[in-house]
């Protein structure tokens, strides 16, 4: 999706540790006209499967799939990371270990919210290692729903996660894979002609 | 908001503890069209105030607040929970208590998405206490912004929270006003000429 990768060259910068900062537009401060262009992209690029129900994680994953469900015209469904009295009764739950927080975490999704047989869609902003896309592909097995897709603003592609769920047949689309990246700010993507610097 | 109170009345229930479950709808299974619904509601409410930037707490207010910023036509702030690889430079922080989680915790907002005199529009789906409220309108003025004002889909009017804001001189607007509750399942609105029992 071209108009993400030229906001990231703009917009995004590489931190200390390796980790790529796109928090003035898509996971700190949002760019709600941006979010809109990654729905309609994920309505495109899943529009010949079944979705009956979007699933996310919390947090940043609960925006965007907020705004892609409108083009699905169905609900969405966020996992939590915290058991909290908002969560009462059977859980689907799984652990997941997050390289951003450095813990591991359970995530839960009540029972109530996946149902067998239904079709879902999984969107979440980052894919590295896989671990929240695993999680959420566990909860979804423990209920008995079906894969329909996961659906990745930023993928990662010089960590495994991607080529584990593509290996396994898991129908995955990323809308910016990123080949490589450093802490100069050299950041090539997946289909660019030769590396380039980031604005800043 | 007439549909909302329908929607609580049909969906909702209140859980041992005083806790009222909303969550087939509003904060963990999430229905798009309501949020829609809920946004318009937002803007006709500040449709007289300026509005530049919405900010909202993580988890369950993230998707709200980016339903709502489309009839805006503003970007979304998130404040965060924890301290992440995520934030990186100065932050606006302010130590909040959850009732929901038992824990105090701190509320982040990188000082690079709050400026002097940007006009805020605090958005969230439950306000009781007013412990979140009070950590945003408090980041809101470390940054030396102004607060447009407060959109919330459900208070419980019988939590001190709202009177204190609007004793402050507040711009609140609350969606649906809880007047008591009790774990029977009664449930009364400020405005209901007599209570009545939740459907389940």
């Amino acid at each position: 999706m071209q108009l993400l990768k030229d906001r990231i060259r703009k917009d995004g910068h590489v931190a200390p540790g390796g980790v790529l900062k796109v928090d003035s537009f898509l996971n700190h401060q949002i760019d709600i006209d941006l979010y809109n262009e990654i729905g309609k992209e994920f309505k495109r690029l899943f529009s010949d499967v079944p979705v009956d129900k979007i699933l996310t994680v919390e947090a940043s994953g609960i925006g965007l799939a907020c705004i892609t469900a409108q083009y699905f015209g169905v609900p969405v469904v966020f996992a939590k990371k915290s058991k909290s009295k908002n969560i009462e009764g059977g859980v689907f739950s799984s652990p997941v270990h997050s390289f951003t927080h450095g813990k591991t975490y359970d995530v839960m999704v009540s029972v109530k919210f996946l149902h067998p047989d239904e079709n879902i869609l999984i969107i979440d902003d980052f894919l590295a290692n896989g671990k929240a896309a695993f999680g959420l592909l566990d909860i979804v097995a423990q209920a008995g729903a079906n894969v329909s897709g996961i659906g990745i603003v930023i993928e990662k592609g010089f960590q495994k996660g991607g080529t584990q769920l593509r290996s396994m047949g898991v129908n995955l689309h990323s809308l910016a894979v990123i080949r490589s990246m450093d802490d100069e700010g050299n950041l090539e993507f997946d289909d660019d002609p030769e590396p380039a610097k980031l604005e800043n």
